[in-house]
């Protein structure tokens, strides 16, 4: 007796979408043990709340961030028929950049409040590292699909997912140069892209192919 | 070859749920963490324990809220047969009122242990804005569920959200109104507000249509 | 038109099971957050490491706790078809109980430590507080479903969770002995009584009614 | 009427699966709370971000091995079709395990940056204990699932769970010797064998039948 080939190789994706749900709440919800009652003398606590701006700035763009992320997720993964190892540990690698994310925010964050140029420009640096790692790891998870057509829902175009791969090497190099222009000229530069990239992938989670030409002019070009 | 319309675009609901429940679930248990073994002197344990009281009632009080958005969390979604972007949104911004919750919590538990008047009034009126964005994140998503027919069940009544906008609406107003009294007035009478919009919540988590003759009066009126 | 009775007010369970076993998991997995590296003089760490053992000895216990309130919650959930209001909301009132063990579980642990009398009566008067009032839910939700079969599967015997009612009997009146002996007499009383107890729990939860011959005669004496 | 023999002792493994990967998705995202922005003096950031490597290398480490026994976890279950109470047990014994996992990972990292040896070869000997416990605990779940043929999915191999034993023996050897030569001689080698263990079961994730030739000519020699 022989297993059939599939079993433990290939599997429908309800564990993979569980644990990744799992894993993205866990991130969107552990931002709020930054949020701590400001310690102060008795009579000024409506200064101390006001003073840790940072802090809420930090988690309303952390918030924004990880939700985008999950939304992303869910839309490719409504995609996918089954997931084999690689797309497995392509999508740990995702998950991982995820659950990083909140560290280089409060370093950012921290950094805003201490008015230090050198240190702001570090963690602006630091902050474009993990965003650059982080859209890696949606290239390399995008491009796996393009590659595997067996794994998707029949009724995906065959142009989705390629046309995926550019939304995130968008954001490969616009971290890498927010990272560079914050770090070499002007913090305040890096913070912009930081903000707006977000509110792009949020708006196009149905999928590049769908929101701008591009995608349509290349899949009828075929 | 073009994708059927609804492919990424509308999807039902079952990741919405279970990353919500896992919001939820998180945010419920997190909020043990604030419970913490009392420091002293040896001997003096149990003083230790009774002095805690504003914590385990902010404990309490905070576990009861969340509890009441999950039950009207899961009443509304039982009627949802698929979820589109927006509606996607109107959840992640219920989620994001839901996780912050346990902050302005402890601020009011901390007002309460220290005796300012004017930290107590801030901490008031602070929880009382929170409050009334939570009730507004509500509002938001009755209001488009009374809007895209479309998107629900098909046994669920026409008048069944349109009336829960009422419920929302009550937030709003009560906690804006607790806000501005406890602050210029009387804490305390914020504190009552605070205790008893869950409760009201937790009633009629069936839906206001169901507990008051308003929503059947209206219906059958059409 | 007018809605189906049952929607909202009665559903199919998975969401409940699904919330509740996001709660347990999540506190089955802070506990390790207590577990910290020793704090100590360099070359001192083996003693650091052996001097916490109260703290692991509090992990394991908790761990094994929370395992036995989910290994019965997925007995009793096996059986159940449809959950109500407050079947919902006595699930709610178990899951309170479970997420606020390590609280206590951390007191006892701290006062074993401080070798002070007084302050491990009051921690073990404390703890059996809290593992009263946990059985409490537990009596509450089975004496619910032994009211209401309707919510039961059909395979389930009628006898079964009436006999259930004893087991959670069993630990309120143990806790409150254990309290009771632990702070007017002997602490370590109290704490055998509470490494027996969820042991008892685990061993018996398949049901009562399967493990003792209780349970069987009196349903065949109907 | 007496109930079927199976309700409540044996059941699908849906409930075992989902409290599993919640409690999996939990623990790899913990690991970020150990992540702290240095403190430090104002334009020294780089500096401080730089002297945390052994945090990030521990960060980094247990991810991927929480992530491993994930993936080790699902190839599992994906052939069992129904769990009984000894295999729940099992299961609960490898989340024990996983879950502590963090601790002694922190210990390692810490005595890493203290440069004192005598720690160190406690830190290695601790991880080595832990990780011969964890390899115990999948030893204990895969040998009771060879015995067990009548809890699997029937196109299983008889030989796969048999042989998986056999990954989990090399883990408890190689744990026990890594930890014995850590201490006794170089806490480097154990270093050494604690990165590459997790490597070896991760390439190993599909099962030591499908991946080497000794499960298959045992098989085929039956």
């Amino acid at each position: 007796m022989s297993e059939p080939a599939e079993l433990g190789i290939r599997s429908d994706t309800s564990r993979v979408e569980s644990f990744s749900d799992g894993v993205l709440a866990i991130v969107i919800t552990l931002l709020v043990l930054d949020l701590r009652v400001p310690e102060g003398e008795p009579g000024h606590l409506l200064h101390g709340l006001l003073d840790q701006w940072p802090a809420y700035a930090a988690y309303v763009s952390s918030y924004l961030y990880v939700a985008v992320v999950w939304l992303n997720h869910k839309a490719a993964f409504s995609r996918i028929r089954q997931a084999d190892r690689a797309l497995g540990w392509a999508n740990l690698f995702i998950l991982f950049t995820a659950v990083l994310l909140p560290f280089p925010t409060s370093v950012v964050s921290r950094a805003l409040q201490e008015h230090n140029q050198t240190d702001q420009r570090v963690a602006i640096a630091f902050y474009a590292l993990v965003g650059a790692v982080l859209s890696l790891s949606w290239l390399a998870f995008y491009h796996y699909l393009s590659r595997h057509r067996e794994l998707l829902e029949e009724e995906v175009h065959d142009r989705f997912f390629p046309v995926e791969r550019i939304r995130a090497l968008v954001g490969v190099i616009l971290y890498v140069a927010a990272g560079l222009v914050g770090y070499l000229l002007e913090p305040l530069v890096g913070l912009v892209v930081f903000v707006l990239l977000p509110l792009f992938y949020g708006f196009t989670s149905i999928g590049l192919y769908y929101v701008t030409p591009i995608g349509r002019r290349r899949a009828s070009g075929r």
